[in-house]
């Protein structure tokens, strides 16, 4: 692997994780935006202002690369970082990635002639991602039952990237794990996995033996009539994006603790989260020939 | 579930497992064409001749449903069964299933106004035919190794549906396992099953360390110049259809021995492929309304 | 099972639900000494005082049965219970059972002439608290590591039953794990199990690796020598009991982080530690014919 | 690791691949008794008498070490090799070391003033051995059972090494494993590694729900009551060494199908069981300081 000049823009811990790694592989590291990020003042410097990312390789944001107002998300930074002056400041033609990137920044992008491509529809990022995310949930499921995993009848909605991982986690800590899917092939993975599955309308009537439900499908599955349905005490936790999957409001009423918990990866395991990000953008490079 | 009324017709010793199943259920089953298969006598009945098929709710034919001269397959049977034979025998508007359904047959369905539906199109049959076709793999080297997959350093290639299962049966032994796969995306899902993983095209070179080739790509992947990269006595189980992967002239040259395996779900496992076929035709029944 | 009758004597959670674990099985239980723990007003009773102790076919004492004062443990009640009061109010010949008995609780039953065992030395019960005893480990490990546990190099030191249920557990989750152990015997069961395993007196010199190093061996075998091979921010666990694995003062002037976690079982899984004590008392009263 | 020299005298498969193998390490080898064994031709020269034997560091004999008439067991050699021979030609005071080393063999060697030490007497030893008799019952299991393990329901009886080993293998491929044992202690241990668990004497009445049962208890526990409860078509594997658990008389009466399958790691696995001597062998040398 060749070394690379690379300029990380901005982001939280993960980014800061990412420009260290970045740096011990040999590359030259910038980073921009990230000068309270204590733990990678040896390797990578931060840039005092943006004239030299003309020189980059490539131009890493963060994930999401922009916050609401279209800046650059810079937790880490007195600076505020407008997209557009990163962009402008950059050379026609030139890389930068970033990681759910939205229309305006897409655009302002084209306009300035900046390269743009999104990571994290890489799907080998959001597979990677899907392992610190099913952990997670398993470390906030340890934190808030008072029973052990081993041993837990665990329910978990939806058999796709997370629900796969989460099953065969929880499985390699012994507890008894149902699937409940929305289709067949789900079911037959789920079974071959292992598992006990369950079409997600034969859930219905069912639902008493659970210690803890763990849902990952975007889409309001457990309603109210689903809730009453569980035993005193059984937990839930949703990994769902939003809406989530769980009626708030009927879980309140009855008294079901709901913990919903986005954006597992940043917070319990950055470093992890950095290096998937990394190889995922080594990949993007080696496919372009940088 | 309310019973139903069957045929099972002709097949091996997986449909004449199907056949004893679906009466375990409370089914009543006719077989045409199975009268040797001993196993079913007293549940099932073979019949006489054709006359009663217009009463099932569902014809069975066999996995795959007809043999190259276009009769279904009768192993078990002194019977030849024509499949014009059978569709004449049929009702306009009757449902017949069988597996992988040539054009030939199709037409011949269409021509006798027969519904054919083609159980091995469904995704969660395919996905439970991959548990006997990676089990039987296995069988196949702990016949043929002399050292425990324990411990063994395995190459899988693909990551498919058997490859996925393969991995992990081989993990659960104790193996050490590394995939080889053609997109990142197949990667990340192996490493986050816990293997070592890498690109297809940069396996050449690293060959040397298996003691055991898996492969399940149907194309030429393991070349004449992939095989001499491996280590004397490493064996290579091929479980992809054809052409298979695995140059067998190459191999033989090279001494490599190669166990080419087709077919192994209705080798190593007939009951556990009968029922897997009994439960597709339960959900493509369900969702008929039948 | 016939129906029995018990007194649950003080206690932390682990007891009181136990006494409603009992009382779930049909059992009449009384309590005493756990009138603050809310979790069991339904189907067991706080008793006003020890008249009615004498009728129980067993009393089931905490675990640690004494606190260092020699007075039953009562962090739920504002009762005071010197043993020598439960004993006194006990019949002759009453059977008590109790965890981690001291001499002098020992010698005050026989005095009484109680019948007094320990169901702490009952190696079934050894093992169930080690299953949580792990799991709290490696939720201590998620809460720390700011990687996940899945893809991390671990070394687990000692290989009794703690340290071979975390290996497993750890393996579940998909970590890298060695193993470190006094006897040959030792590794060839870790590498039984799938680890990679090595000599004690082997490690120094080789602990650059690991992200966590997690210790089962009650006696110093985390020296500062040791220690200063660990890789920056390497994760030290303890779980083993007084005086501990780790040279303490060596990792502090080191800035090892190192984390002593005692009594586990009680903390992060209560109800799990209950049943496993219910389970225990089960078996001796069938093995006393009670 | 010093370079030794070891003189490998008789044996099957195991002992001409465990020549090879300590070659590999650069030792200097001789066999003697083994001039059939083709596999290690170019590493290890095949002595033509005895003379030089005494130069060894250590002489390796045979597991068992020798037959039933006294003499080493040579099944690869035209020689008959009587132990008196090769104990006379060894030094007073030389190293051998040999498996199941009965009275005879053990006065010969005080004799003769060899120093002689058996090496199946080392756990980890037997630990080693534990993995290929358990792989072996798997493959033997797969080879005749029309279903695959991943779904079977299996009884595994005892709860020792190789009763551990193999409910830890059936569940890594998809099987759901009872562990039948004596002891509560055991149980713990089948609980704790994710099995279901009974004890023995609770066995009778619920044997007719599995698939498959794999004793490895030394002891007739499988009686005619017993088997007779088995549903018919259950496959029993017995592991166990003579008197074997099974009445196989009853077995015979009954039609139960009863596979007794002894000394499974010299013939499923040579090669692993040959690295297991060696690895005990280096074990034992460096105990010693040789």
């Amino acid at each position: 692997m060749r070394a690379r000049h690379f300029w990380v823009v901005g982001g939280d811990l993960r980014q800061a994780k990412l420009a260290e790694l970045l740096a011990e592989d040999g590359n030259t590291v910038h980073t921009y935006g990230l000068e309270q990020a204590a733990e990678h003042q040896e390797t990578v410097r931060e840039a005092g202002d943006l004239t030299h990312i003309r020189q980059a390789d490539c131009v890493i944001l963060p994930l999401p690369a922009a916050g609401e107002g279209g800046a650059v998300l810079t937790p880490f930074s007195k600076r505020v970082l407008p997209m557009e002056e990163i962009f402008s400041a950059m050379a026609p033609g030139q890389l930068a990635l970033g990681g759910l990137i939205g229309e305006k920044t897409a655009a302002l992008a084209e306009e300035k002639r900046v390269i743009l491509q999104d990571y994290f529809q890489r799907e080998e990022l959001v597979v990677a991602n899907a392992v610190p995310t099913a952990e997670g949930a398993l470390q906030l499921a340890m934190e808030n039952l008072p029973i052990t995993l081993h041993g837990c009848r665990v329910l978990v909605l939806g058999y796709g990237r997370i629900g796969k991982i989460l099953a065969r986690q929880l499985r390699g800590l012994g507890a008894f794990v149902t699937v409940g899917a929305r289709k067949y092939e789900q079911l037959a993975w789920a079974e071959a996995d292992g598992c006990t599955a369950q079409l997600l309308r034969d859930l219905p009537g069912w639902l008493c033996g659970y210690d803890l439900v763990l849902n990952t499908i975007p889409a309001r599955v457990l309603t109210g009539e689903m809730l009453a349905d569980l035993k005193p005490n059984c937990l839930v936790i949703d990994v769902a994006s939003k809406p989530g999957g769980v009626d708030l409001d009927a879980a309140k009423k009855l008294g079901v603790p709901v913990i919903w918990a986005l954006s597992l990866p940043g917070k319990v395991a950055p470093v992890t989260a950095g290096r998937a990000i990394q190889q995922t953008v080594y990949h993007i490079l080696r496919e372009r020939g940088i």
